[in-house]
């Protein structure tokens, strides 16, 4: 009825803004931990540097730097797996991608906290669509509205969006990285959900900002959540400004298809050895952070100090934990620019590369430093067990980069520094990851400046186009190594050639329409699909008719129940009324019934049950005949799981297959047919 | 092959980038065009004023406004019907669309550019797709690649979020409306093309500009394309500012439905005096430009002047044509606040009430009178036979209406008026436009303020769910007032209790595999089907089997080829060489082949044509028992234009009914089932 509707409609936005509240103070957490744990440790380190007890703050950082690290590889490993990845959605995880993010980045290791707040974002979204978590007793009656598939997927779009939103203080950013990447269908009305709970996100984090204006936050301040000023407020660039900006974007997306490759080369190499035991994974974060420690505290003594600059409004050397002149090993009214790089927190390092005016801070070869072990830190650090971003490594490394291009080609340009840093980050992002849009408006609500945006643009257009040539984006190459049946959104031009009846394989399992007991157990045993046509046959009907499509998951409840006939003649009028629209709604993940923990008498296996109220009597259809590749767009626009092959005679039985997305993968497709490999690409 | 497929992707790209350069140089010149029209009469005006020649000044600004609008709208009536709303997408409504523009936006008529300009570049898009016009001799060769509808459909997509991006210079906005308006379908990779299409506009714009700098564009200067700086740097809001911006919200929403409201039954009358002739249409815009006019010059004098401030940065009264603190009938040392927002072009009224520090500027009847004047000008220009936008009324509408509300709300609050007028003009486009995200992003990218992004979002959210409580947004009811068969992204909850069996109606025509030419020629005269089943029959086949679907554009060029065969057994094995896919590309709209056209002779009409290498043997098919909700989502999601109805049981006819646009919507469906109707909202 009305009501009904109504409070589902009020269910769903109040969802949204419980995901975006949660993914608010979630992201609000993370940076006041690692603003504090981060913090604290510099600030310590710092001291004993100032008392030239070098040895002393070398053991600190190290020892403090390891001990973190193994408190979130630990965590991962034996409390929450899921947390390194995607995975199970439980209130552990997201518990676990909160404490163990703060530690990783605190930890100085080159990873970022977006991505683990795109997968805390995800998990709310997902904990909140089951109606809670089952195990800790948490679920929610009111909730149970909520038990299907697409809402879920929704909610949990608009949650990986919040992620984003919160990560970066980017709303806009948020709803369109939800848009390019997440979901893989898309309607108007999700994107007005999306919208709503990242502007919710961005209320919550100022409020909670206000919150600690007043300085009850400890290190928390205004290096909170990162938004970088390039603070000159105006930005100066004309047509003799494009050269140096088309060359940034040409390398920014070579390097950005090499980090690919290297990263891609590395994780194989991680999943090797993670794949031998806790052991290994926890001895590999070992050997990483300790390597990276090493590197921070160790290169910036290859730097010569420089003298401050006599007009800094900052102080020099700087005082604290942040800061862009660090003093580290030099003498007073000197600082050691390499130190101000690579002694801060990721959030610092970009905001003192995005600082404008500040031409004249950096070596060459101390930036040129920075970007390569910048470069190689970021490959090494995001496979390890751990919680970890891909997101900020490459703005990071990405604005040394633009610096680096910057100063090398000197007076040639009138533009600053800051600006090349920014356009350098960009171009960076948009030879790895690809989404230029998403990237686009992370950048401008990071520098809140929307007149650089041409220049981002067109930086981000050129380095995609050039990285493209070269292999996929980040995500794909991720998605593959997981072994994901990952299915494309467009149709390969092979797919052309054939028809669907040439991809349908195997024996087609079918019921009929009151089907015995025993032959349902047995197809279940012996199969591991999840959808089954239900077929009349006479004397139900005249002529072998499809009546529609049964889950498995259905079946299991109704043979769970046991609420069966004697005769399959017997026609169960009311067997519906036997149950609740909460029986069939859909479990959480990881709740599965099996067909092993259902117990029947022999004979229970001997009696029949009427399937035709439990069926999906509208199930989408291709006749046989139907190219393959316009199948592949039905299965995708409409977002389905099972398809139906109808034969084109009607001489047969009334279905001929039935296909799944396994059906359509290329090494599927490839392996019936491999004659068509050296057409794949005509 | 390879190179074919290379090419095509080269002209893909090639032609965003030229629609994206030929949109920005359109908007560069209307924006050109009205600033130096509108420029020369406020300036000739004003001097007359100054001379207190009040009757002199009205009689010229009356007769400008006159005289232009006449021209925008004998141009209009005259030359190129289309250009007032969407239509034949000639070079001629192109032209016609920029200079009516200039002459209606320069008319001082409440109407804006943004409409006419995504008008402009969706026409450039669809020229360009088409391979130019036939008309006038320009089509080109290598744009015959792009003969087919989904590749021209997104070219145009491109080409209206062109359209934005030029007339706000805001390019992601442009991307987000294309996404919230144009598209039914949406692609990762439209997204892609459509970015790099505005980016092109961004960055031309841009060029363009920087070529004006020199004061070369005559009056173009500053107050060029808008880009509205809310100078104050930092906005500072919290959570007691929450309650004013709430009520903001909340009126805006009733305001802007009430504004749809009158548009609908505005636009009605208009539509009824504008069907009785040219003349009528000339008359209803000299009746509208008359009053505008009158109320313009008129309305001021009401007001008191009041005295220039001691501390005004800008010269008071202003000198020129823009401007804050415009004398009008005022006395040396005071300024008419009326005036400054009545007496100047829109872009600059829209400045004005967006800048920050300006609380004490306006008296507040002054804003109260502007906002109603404003209100209802907007709603009666609208309709009117020339190009004309709501996007610009609205917002300025919403500034008066943001203004005022902050006016009243007085010390309560404690920000800025200059904020709330953006607020207003967010909360009124909202509450009639509805298209969240990309009004978001307009006004960001307008004010270029990124700090204010919770504000506007929480704004937008409350007006929009607001006014969705009264009415559609603004298009539905224009395309509605259209009579476009428009089909709703959604599924009506009665059409789950229909299957598709219950909506096919008529007979259905089928051609055989191989049709007699003269039952070919009846059948294209008798019915206006754009689609036919082709079924093959003994003795081609076994039984009488569906073998796809053949398009009535593709047998008229059939019927107008004459390649017949005698005899009704004979297999025309080789009919396809004689046909260059040429031959098939989709026309440009209003050229079409007619059935009337085409002639033969008694002994053609006894012959026959083999139907199968020209038959989709593809196309999308449900079984009758499918549901109506589920056939309408494959219907959409696809972007179909024929669904064909296969019977459940074999024994009738391969194929039973055809499915088009028209037999899902919501008043054909409740034609045939008029029950549903109490079933309506259920």
């Amino acid at each position: 009825g009305r009501t009904h509707i109504l409070r589902y409609f009020a269910l769903k936005w109040a969802l949204c803004f419980l995901v975006g509240t949660l993914t608010a103070a979630a992201a609000f957490v993370a940076n006041l931990g690692v603003e504090n744990v981060a913090g604290v440790k510099f600030v310590v380190t710092s001291n004993l540097m100032l008392e030239r007890r070098f040895e002393s703050a070398f053991t600190v950082f190290l020892a403090s730097n390891f001990l973190l690290t193994m408190f979130a590889t630990a965590l991962t490993v034996y409390v929450a797996p899921a947390a390194a990845g995607s995975g199970i959605p439980e209130v552990k995880a997201y518990l676990n991608g909160i404490v163990g993010c703060i530690a990783a980045v605190s930890a100085s290791l080159h990873v970022g906290k977006a991505g683990p707040l795109v997968h805390i974002g995800a998990c709310i979204a997902s904990i909140l669509g089951q109606g809670g978590s089952r195990k800790y007793q948490m679920t929610c009656k009111w909730l149970r509205y909520f038990k299907n598939d697409r809402d879920r997927r929704d909610l949990v779009t608009c949650g990986a969006g919040a992620g984003i939103a919160g990560a970066f203080r980017a709303p806009v950013a948020g709803v369109l990285f939800a848009l390019e990447t997440v979901s893989s269908r898309w309607r108007s009305a999700l994107l007005w959900r999306a919208f709503f709970t990242t502007a919710i996100v961005a209320v919550v984090l100022r409020a909670l900002i206000d919150v600690c204006k007043s300085g009850r936050c400890g290190l928390f301040g205004k290096g909170g959540l990162i938004m970088f000023d390039v603070t000159s407020g105006y930005i100066n660039y004309h047509v003799v400004d494009l050269p140096p900006v088309i060359t940034l974007g040409v390398l920014g997306g070579v390097l950005g298809s090499l980090y690919n490759l290297f990263l891609d080369k590395v994780l194989r190499l991680y999943n090797v050895i993670n794949g031998k035991g806790q052991t290994y994974k926890l001895l590999l974060a070992a050997t990483v952070t300790i390597c990276t420690s090493c590197c921070i505290f160790g290169l910036p003594w290859l730097d010569a100090c420089k003298p401050c600059p006599a007009d800094s409004e900052e102080a020099c050397p700087s005082i604290g934990r942040s800061g862009n002149f660090k003093k580290f090993q030099c003498q007073p009214g000197e600082y050691n620019d390499l130190a101000s790089l690579f002694f801060n927190t990721n959030d610092d390092t970009i905001r003192n590369l995005y600082s404008s005016g500040t031409d004249h801070e950096f070596h060459l070869s101390s930036i040129l430093l920075f970007f390569l072990a910048s470069y190689f830190l970021g490959i090494f650090s995001y496979g390890l067990a751990l919680p970890s971003g891909l997101f900020v490594p490459l703005i990071l490394t990405g604005a040394a980069y633009g610096r680096l291009v910057g100063m090398l080609i000197g007076s040639q340009s009138t533009l600053d520094h800051g600006l090349f840093a920014v356009l350098g980050s960009a171009a960076l992002l948009g030879g790895s990851m690809r989404m230029t849009v998403s990237v686009c408006v992370v950048m401008l609500e990071l520098t809140n400046n929307l007149l650089m945006l041409p220049l981002v643009m067109l930086v981000l257009i050129i380095s995609k186009t050039v990285a493209d040539a070269f292999n996929a984006n980040v995500y794909d190459l991720l998605v593959k190594l997981k072994g994901f049946p990952f299915l494309e959104g467009h149709a390969e031009p092979y797919m052309r050639q054939l028809s669907v009846s040439d991809v349908v394989t195997g024996p087609l399992q079918t019921f009929s329409g009151i089907e015995k007991v025993g032959h349902i157990v047995h197809v279940l045993k012996t199969t591991g699909h999840n959808g089954f046509p239900v077929v009349d046959e006479p004397p139900v009907s005249d002529t072998p008719e499809l009546y529609g499509l049964v889950l498995r998951a259905h079946l299991l409840v109704l043979l769970r129940k046991k609420d069966f006939v004697s005769s399959c003649t017997a026609s169960a009028a009311d067997a519906s009324k036997h149950f609740s629209p909460d029986d069939f709604a859909k479990r959480g993940s990881g709740k599965h019934d099996r067909i092993e923990d259902i117990e029947l008498t022999a004979d229970e296996m001997e009696m029949f049950v009427d399937l035709h109220p439990f069926t999906n009597t509208s199930p989408y259809t291709v006749v046989e005949t139907m190219s393959l590749a316009k199948a592949l767009i039905l299965f995708r626009e409409v977002g389905l799981r099972h398809l139906l092959v109808l034969p084109k005679s009607s001489k047969r039985s009334p279905v001929v297959g039935i296909l799944t997305r396994h059906d359509f993968m290329p090494e599927h497709v490839l392996g019936l047919h491999p004659y068509l490999f050296k057409s794949r690409w005509k």
